[in-house]
């Protein structure tokens, strides 16, 4: 995707350096890191200059790599780069690709048997994640293209209103994005589309980066608050609903950005689709029950008491409650199978069910 | 109700003069503002230094002693007159309370047959609705308080939660409020609880105002991103959810600060019960279906694009989006009354039907 017409990954490995765009600047600076160390890996995921199920699984991954570099200078390989992997894997609990993607990587380098070739066995498993990655997003959009293109052709040239929430965009991922896939997909196609982006507090990721996603990429779209989400709907102005995951259970329930749920109510209650788009490996199979069974990061209540843009003097961060308020801040909430019409994935859409899900994925089928 | 432990009310008549509580300082400054003409009064209400249905349709009923006072002094009384009702009235199309307040000064202007006795007609008009308003929030405390106290009792001694929406509460109308009228009398009589304040975005009044008053009233409280409404119901964590209204129909559909609808979809996903509390004048019995028949404001979209809180330097606004971008601006959304539990009104609590509300106001009967 492109950034000031220039084409770029969200995270990507150059001449022995891992690079991310720091996403807690955007859209007001446009900013690449160097990430050198596991600290600063997981500072950068803890902090969200990083962030998105895919993005932070592939950043994991080559957070795997430094450490397996920093455990080989010291003394005992094994226990240092045990607790780096450890330290990495927890650094946000939600989303399963972090976990999943550093597990994956930390297998590489617990398979290699020479120590000296254990470095490259990170960085070339993190190198392959990124690139199934990738090649997930882009699946996803051309599987959740067809949505679009089946409204677009009962409205007659008018153009397809479809809402999303929070950043499931590019920036999310390595490129192209889960729920912007198919938007970027049917684009590419000359396909009318028009996307409502919801605000996202508590840090706003929607008009942060959905909205500066889209801006650079010519998509037409509109802002509106958290709250109007329901109203647009109410009135006919939303054709098709499709937001991100950051952890799905088997049965479909999908955890994204808190505020999803409330978005899922809103397009059951008025006969809209609801659709999530996720890769494969935001499939938490072990999970049966998501509501009750995934971990809700509560993150830092600074968040919700203040907001941050851009002043007269630059980046500003100001205080939107009195001085003495308390808040709660939980990061994500579970939307329930029931309210989800169907999953896009790499392998194709199914209906929001265990069925509907081991039938694009068989060799999950349990005996 | 107290601010720094001295009695306010929100709106009021002092020596001649009326006088407001500048709501768009709170909660970083405590401002007391006089509005002195007509202009005064529209552009106080529009930009809202005075909001809340109640206290609009009180200045409202100011501005017409002040509109008569303005036309005493030219030629012609009554198209002068006549003009500024019509621009008081129009200063906020949603909330019925301005217009049904305004035309009942209106009407006892023209009543009155001698010219110099005018504007003690318009007067005496503004603050008997001033006390009628006083009187039914106090009465919907009284009537609202034996939900909280139902609750209580299951409790066992742990807090009642109860979340609203926006502001309700004093600041929105004289004194007491509406939605927080039961809570202050749950408190006046030693009940426990805990109100959940949500943001309400774009303005954020449940920052700014309701986390302010439940503040200087010792009310134990917690503040939420709208977007955590949902979460915060799955898990059990509200008993209750009170909100205000600004245009009821009859039949009980309930237009208020635009995301309630999203937190009536909540409550019904998860068996919580959900009450609006309004005084009779926020009824529009002209009106059948409020979803298709209210009016609906729509709002500078500044309010969107921009924050404002407590910066390094005082009161700023900081930019939340690309400085290209457009927003969409609903002020207000329309609960559909099959989501709605019950009214809380000063005459008892009834059921969310034309029924419900006909039999505490029998005389609104039609044959």
């Amino acid at each position: 995707m492109k950034v000031n017409s220039k084409h770029y990954h969200t995270v990507w490995y150059e001449d022995g350096t891992l690079k991310i765009i720091d996403q807690t600047k955007l859209p007001h600076a446009f900013v690449i890191k160097e990430l050198h160390s596991v600290k600063d890996v997981i500072t950068a995921i803890e902090i969200m200059e990083v962030r998105g199920a895919p993005a932070i699984g592939v950043t994991g991954a080559f957070g795997v790599w430094l450490a397996s570099k920093e455990a080989l200078a010291v003394k005992d390989f094994e226990p240092a780069f045990d607790k780096a992997v450890k330290e990495i894997r927890a650094a946000r609990p939600t989303a399963v690709n972090l976990a999943w993607a550093v597990d994956r990587a930390a297998q590489a380098v617990k398979a290699e048997p020479q120590l000296e070739k254990k470095v490259q066995a990170a960085l070339a498993t993190a190198q392959l994640v990124t690139n199934e990655e990738l090649e997930s997003c882009k699946q996803i959009g051309l599987q959740g293209v067809k949505l679009i293109e089946e409204i677009a052709q009962k409205k007659n040239g008018r153009p397809v209103n479809i809402m999303t929430h929070c950043n499931a965009g590019w920036l999310a991922c390595v490129d192209y994005g889960t729920a912007t896939a198919p938007i970027y997909e049917a684009c590419e196609r000359g396909l009318k589309v028009h996307v409502w982006v919801s605000e996202t507090r508590p840090r706003s990721q929607g008009f942060n980066l959905t909205a500066f996603e889209l801006g650079q990429h010519c998509v037409p779209h509109t802002l509106l608050v958290d709250n109007a989400a329901g109203i647009l709907m109410q009135r006919g102005l939303v054709d098709l609903v499709i937001v991100g995951c950051d952890r799905a259970s088997r049965t479909c329930d999908a955890a994204n950005k808190v505020g999803t749920y409330l978005k899922a109510l809103a397009a059951r209650d008025n006969g809209v689709p609801f659709y999530v788009a996720l890769p494969s490996s935001s499939v938490d199979w072990s999970i049966g029950d998501g509501v009750k069974e995934i971990e809700i990061e509560e993150r830092n209540t600074e968040e919700v008491l203040r907001v941050t843009g851009l002043g007269q003097k630059g980046i500003e961060s100001v205080l939107v409650a009195p001085s003495t308020a308390k808040a709660i801040n939980f990061g994500f909430d579970v939307t329930p199978s029931r309210l989800v019409t169907g999953f896009i994935l790499e392998r194709g859409i199914c209906p929001a069910t265990e069925e509907g899900l081991l039938k694009l994925f068989p060799e999950k089928r349990r005996e």
